[in-house]
């Protein structure tokens, strides 16, 4: 029999469960288009459902349609260990953000059931709602209601840009469970996910251990200006949104240009009336800085807000709400710890890194003990056709899932027996 | 009697066919949206049409719609004195632009026919098809093709933003005549309009003698940069094109309002693909550069040249196609004499000015001899519900028209008889 430390998932079983998963919403490009709560979407859940219920899972669907398939441990008291992410993508992702997550886990209930491993705590594998922000908004629906970030009754008044409500596409798919959300608990949770940017790749490292999640805050900023005739309004007499924009953003991202770690990005911008030949009446667009230190987003914050005045003062009305935020966070040390020994125990170079973006485990470390687990993406690239991991990556980041799992088993296993 | 330089149109008239004219496509803001084609169009085209026959006029429509609505002269082998504009709007414009031009033209033939004078010239009142490039594009689309500016074989190729041809459309109203366009031939060719831009009224004068018009020329650009997450591709890593945007605009701005009687508007901006948490892989934009001087519009076409290529070499792949251009022209000096000395006629305060926008007449110009009369206009505002004229800067557009057509009509007359 196999010593727990040596245990190893079936790398080629979780490239083809990948595979095969990337054929639900295939685009031609190579991308996927799985938006949350399509029928692609569902197909994607089915099919992860019946992977689940083959491999003697129990699943169990709570009002918002995150899935959870769980494996029994030796005693039904104890809190599941859990670890999972998403299977709903961007209207052009790839083949593995939030997947990966997921089915490394179910690749973990797997590799147990052929050891024959039953773990001291259930093993509860988790598809969360509506991580992608794109079809509703906000991003990480289901966790953050699930985590108590937003109120259940917010996904009712959710809706498409369509304005298909969020309850009637969950509905439409099959997939409003009768479990309150937020009802059941967990020991701890683990997220393994493609990394979303650079810098694993470039330091050659398989696996990166998260420490925690950075200060992210995103602004709509509206810039009313004066609508007037492109040919006709002499230059001095304008008040143009764009020249007000141009200003705030070169402000801005010359500030985050010279702080070490600091994010500023614009993404979407729309101008009105939007004509070649009128200078537009209003400028609106949606600006997202980041910053590890909550400290440093508050002094990135005030460059804009200084901007902003700036702005007023030569006449402009502007306004700004925050649409969005998640406060900079560390995730929990023993789960960390158990991600960073795993790796050992694999011999895989690994290194620490603080998460960009925004994941399921940003919420659920809210209630729960969680790390994360990154694997390195070709590029840095996601949210695009030309997502990309190889198979050793894939297999090297659900390997030290699985370790950090069984680590958690046995360390809290012996607490609880101690305590 | 009256002398014919005491000759006046009538000013409640003339205004009460501009209300009663505006109550097609009236919107609630009291705005007007009677774009090209549609079936407000038709309406509007309909009563003019009424009424140029209710006023004795001969009316005939020509394969692009442009409508042609003659007095007889004592002389039917003359060319006719024509004057006009457009009757179409923007989809939310004003109650004036255009309308003001056609209308005032309604009213001279009117003022005519109850003096009972009959000019030594036919006079033509027209009203041009498309002027307004909102629904379909270019601008100026009828008297464009009339003037030879776009081959006849354009207009099948032009679709609205639902795929509708323009020549579908105009069957659909029932406005394509029989008429080859380009076929009927003008002794001259007069326009009245609002001047939509706010120096008459800052100057206090009621009378803009148009002169001629800037060199417009329009760019559309697309700058390409690097998709990638907002929360994780550092700073000193991105390709953003906004980034590149900002710093093209300021140096444009920059130069354009260091230099006298330049204009430089973007006004119509995309990014694709539009998330708050993505950097932009691209950002298109139109730029619209004009100056009364080719030479000056030149030197600031090169400023953004070279801002453009800064860019380039920063990485940025963008492409600069000139989607539209007119050039510098000077009204025809007997025409401009004529609004100017019918200025002086009528005792109405008035003064050179330079069309910032393109016209009608623009296109006609380059075909027959032509000059233009701007209205002062509030704030400088059009294409706008807020587009507001007073009935009084009304009646002394439309004598500056009649006295500038007498003026002609006798001018040519005599040296028609002696050469």
């Amino acid at each position: 029999m196999t010593a727990r430390h040596d245990l190893r998932i079936n790398g080629d079983r979780l490239w083809s469960s990948l595979m095969t998963h990337a054929r639900i919403g295939a685009l031609d490009n190579g991308g996927i288009c799985r938006e949350a709560l399509t029928v692609a979407d569902r197909d994607g859940r089915d099919l992860f459902g019946a992977w689940c219920r083959a491999t003697g899972l129990d699943v169990v669907v709570d009002q918002l349609g995150n899935m959870f398939a769980t494996r029994a441990g030796t005693d039904a008291r104890r809190l599941p260990i859990a670890c999972g992410s998403h299977l709903d993508t961007q209207p052009c992702g790839g083949k593995f953000d939030g997947v990966l997550g997921v089915l490394a886990g179910l690749e973990i209930a797997r590799t147990l059931r052929d050891a024959d491993i039953r773990l001291a705590h259930p093993l509860t594998v988790i598809n969360w709602t509506a991580e992608e922000g794109s079809r509703f908004s906000p991003s990480m629906a289901g966790s953050g209601i699930y985590a108590g970030v937003f109120p259940l009754g917010d996904a009712k008044r959710w809706t498409d840009r369509d304005g298909t409500g969020f309850i009637e596409a969950l509905r439409a798919i099959g997939y409003e469970g009768s479990e309150p959300v937020g009802l059941r608990k967990f020991r701890a949770y683990l997220e393994l996910h493609i990394e979303q940017g650079p810098l694993l790749e470039a330091l050659n490292t398989s696996v990166g251990i998260v420490t925690g999640a950075q200060d992210m805050r995103c602004y709509a900023i509206t810039i009313l200006g004066t609508e007037a005739h492109a040919g006709t309004t002499p230059m001095e007499t304008r008040l143009d949104p764009i020249s007000a924009f141009s200003r705030i953003f070169v402000a801005c991202e010359k500030y985050a240009r010279s702080t070490r770690d600091a994010r500023c990005t614009v993404g979407a911008m729309t101008l009105q009336p939007g004509s070649h030949s009128v200078i537009p009446r209003e400028l609106s667009f949606l600006i997202d800085l980041r910053h590890p230190d909550n400290n440093q987003l508050l002094k990135m914050l005030s460059v804009l807000r200084t901007a902003l005045e700036v702005e007023r003062a030569h006449g402009y009305a502007i306004t700004c709400s925050e649409t969005w935020s998640s406060p900079a966070i560390a995730f929990d040390a023993d789960c960390v710890s158990a991600v960073r020994q795993a790796a050992e125990v694999c011999g895989y170079s690994a290194g620490d890194i603080v998460s960009g973006a925004g994941h399921d485990a940003v919420y659920v470390a809210r209630v729960c003990p969680t790390a994360m687990i990154f694997t390195p993406c070709k590029d840095g690239i996601s949210h695009n056709a030309a997502e990309s991991i190889t198979p050793e990556d894939a297999e090297r980041g659900a390997n030290v899932l699985l370790q950090a799992v069984l680590h958690l088993d046995k360390t809290y296993e012996e607490q609880e027996r101690t305590s």
